[in-house]
């Protein structure tokens, strides 16, 4: 089947990416205000861009409730600080509850019963309870488009990484103890049980 | 535990990612260089953008074998156009093989006995084996860093979709059929079964 991007409806394109680009990793976004409020949302169009500088990137789309823009966004905007923290399947529930889109200002740490943790190089907190965060500096916004449907990139440079004791093992994070889940298509995540390893040539 | 990534070294940051930001979707990218040789490769360092226009990116690292620009990145910057291919369980091992760092201009597919099949809408032909293809033209490349350890991202405007007829049923790519895998650390990989939904608040 040969599918013509122009002739659909940006829900229709994006009906078909979500439920093809997948397993998708998930960016749990921790940001601030100028005036200290605080706000989480979830994004899984996220991937690590490199290594030096230690680069991690994730997309936020255009919001109609927002008049465009996400609280994530115009927080990141102005404080160029905010923290990625990863989830787990602990914390898979609580994690769905911080998508709520809440009014400007009201935070989702109170919302979800989540605890901030201070940042360490940033004034941004982290979420207590995430296994791993990594504190980030905006390094660059890259606007594909800010009209519907359209989209912000977020770069953010890694200033310090969080890793909880219990899941780093002889140098390597513990993909059984971490238990880190995936976003799908529709209202659809994967647990990371049924793996299996291949040797690049 | 509190990580302080200046005083690790590129490859400590890069398992510090690939072990933590998973699953990861696998962008298999076809594309050509200006003679007309063909070149495929696997990123994990991918996600979707936006809708409108129909956007996806991925990155490429910086590359030491290659004068540290592999041969996707300097085809796309010649030829202005690529195809983001997705594999599945099926094709894995074939996928893998693809990973290859062979001379430039050697083609991967007759390398991995792949067959390709011409583009609607662009020179660059697509995996015909692929149940999921995304012709793209080049919308920017945003480089990070062309250094060691560095890398580019290559965003893409999707022209054109493949879906195999037998994994779309009713409107969805139905994940059963599909059969996709994701991207872990080390050489790991997972499929997508172990699943469960999560309606948004």
């Amino acid at each position: 089947m040969i599918i013509n991007p122009n002739r659909l409806t940006p829900k229709e394109r994006y009906k078909l990416m979500i439920g093809a680009i997948l397993p998708r990793p998930i960016a749990w976004v921790s940001s601030m205000d100028k005036a200290g409020n605080l706000n989480i949302a979830p994004f899984s169009y996220f991937t690590a861009v490199c290594s030096h500088p230690m680069t991690l990137l994730f997309c936020v789309g255009y919001s109609p409730q927002k008049e465009g823009k996400k609280d994530t966004l115009r927080n990141i905007e102005a404080v160029r600080e905010f923290v990625i923290n990863l989830a787990n399947e602990n914390l898979a529930e609580v994690m769905s509850l911080t998508s709520a889109a809440l009014p400007y200002g009201q935070s989702e740490f109170e919302y979800a019963g989540l605890t901030p943790a201070p940042g360490e190089t940033i004034q941004v907190p982290r979420i207590a309870a995430a296994p791993i965060a990594y504190e980030c500096k905006l390094q660059r916004i890259v606007t594909v488009s800010d009209q519907p449907g359209g989209g912000s990139v977020v770069f953010g440079e890694v200033e310090c990484i969080h890793v909880a004791d219990d899941i780093y093992r002889d140098g390597y994070i513990q993909l059984d103890l971490f238990k880190p889940i995936g976003r799908l298509g529709g209202s659809g995540y994967v647990r990371v049980t049924d793996t299996f390893e291949m040797e690049r040539p």
